[in-house]
């Protein structure tokens, strides 16, 4: 079995590293299509743990698959790959959301997934366009946090808020109407919305639940991973 | 006049783009050691701000400079370059302060200089070994909110406890011994501490004052700039 370079329109992907890919075993074994261990790689109960998953979901496995890893490792030492098959997620409809409305960057998109599950918000609504989630970069930026949320893609806000007309959509907005450190979220089906990196949220977001977290005149905007952080650990801080 | 490509011994360092350059220019001219305008740059604003400083402080301009600006140019599309003498900064005794034990990355140096400034912690301490904070790849991160804040670097922890006995440290640790959501922090000097990417504080900083971020078991940690960002946020909640 031969690896080859992610292609956008393949129907499969693949995580890089062992931690990550732990992640896939655990969380979505069904979607796991293989697995491929480095030679050199010797953590025996990782091993254990992996293999018994795999034997119990019939996936795969590829000892020593030096050339495979190799040849998808771009960068930092990786020891352990697997591979997937992409899949589809429909949003709970009672739980809180984070929303990004159309979101450049796929290392952001990945730490972004981190932190919302990091604050145990786990449905996650993408406004296209937007990277391609399934992308190695993402999964591994995410440190395989993806596999543990739910993901899906919206052609635009209306759609979204056609699918979920009871969540109180809070946009996060440098002209958002209430001052983050002083508010309180309602109660019930909360929406945190986020927009690109570089332009923001278009002003039909903006409106009475519309929220702008207080910072010094000295730096233009947050960071928009920090600022989705900081909006989740509000939301969930009691 | 040829820029060549940034070493870390050297005494000069350049910022790349006109948003950070303008930073350079307005908050440390004395720093600043020539600026390189693209032929195609025409924010005429922005020109008659730059040029009016450079005027007062003698700082030579370099109009028309595409080839320079090419050379150091690595990823994005810039049109605006400054030069600047590397500088040394003492940290204010009085205000708060950030410290960073041994971070790695300097994308996420510059990140977090920034989210520091956003949220007016204006003094930051290292400790080493450290990346080389002149690098123009943590000064564009930062997005020039390096030439806001001061900087300094201590050998040690205890090189910086030396310096600055009255603040009381706050390190974030996963262990540590208070919950960030339900602590208050005391009036006062206050420094908030924050390990390594990879190993986090060591363990000479746990002690009564030490504070854990509280998140779901389903991830590790926090990435470090968002936990940072949200350790501000919290210290200047009020």
């Amino acid at each position: 079995m031969k690896l080859s370079r992610y292609k956008k329109d393949s129907p499969f992907s693949y995580c890089l590293g062992a931690f990550p890919s732990m992640e896939l075993l655990s969380s979505r074994p069904e979607a796991c299509l293989s697995l491929h261990i480095h030679s050199t790689f010797s953590n025996q109960e990782y091993l254990d743990k992996a293999l018994d998953i795999c034997s119990r979901h019939q996936i795969p496995v590829y000892r020593d698959d030096d050339r495979n890893i190799a040849r998808l490792n771009e960068k930092e030492n990786v020891y352990v790959v697997a591979t997937f098959k992409k899949y589809e997620d429909s949003l709970d409809k009672e739980g809180d959301h984070l929303l990004l409305d159309k979101p450049s960057n796929m290392g952001n998109l990945g730490t972004i997934i981190r932190s919302s599950l990091g604050f145990s918000v786990k449905d996650i609504a993408l406004i296209s366009p937007c990277p391609d989630y399934f992308d190695p970069k993402v999964v591994r930026s995410s440190m395989g946090a993806l596999f543990k949320v739910r993901i899906s893609k919206f052609a635009s806000y209306k759609e979204y808020k056609e699918g979920f007309p009871d969540h109180i959509v809070h946009a996060f907005m440098l002209d958002g109407k209430n001052i983050l450190q002083e508010y309180s979220f309602p109660k019930g089906k909360r929406t945190l919305a986020f927009g690109n990196e570089a332009t923001g949220l278009p002003p039909e977001y903006l409106d009475e639940n519309s929220i702008y977290i207080r910072h010094s005149h000295d730096i233009d905007s947050l960071n928009i991973t920090n600022a989705v952080s900081i909006g989740l650990y509000e939301l969930k801080r009691k």
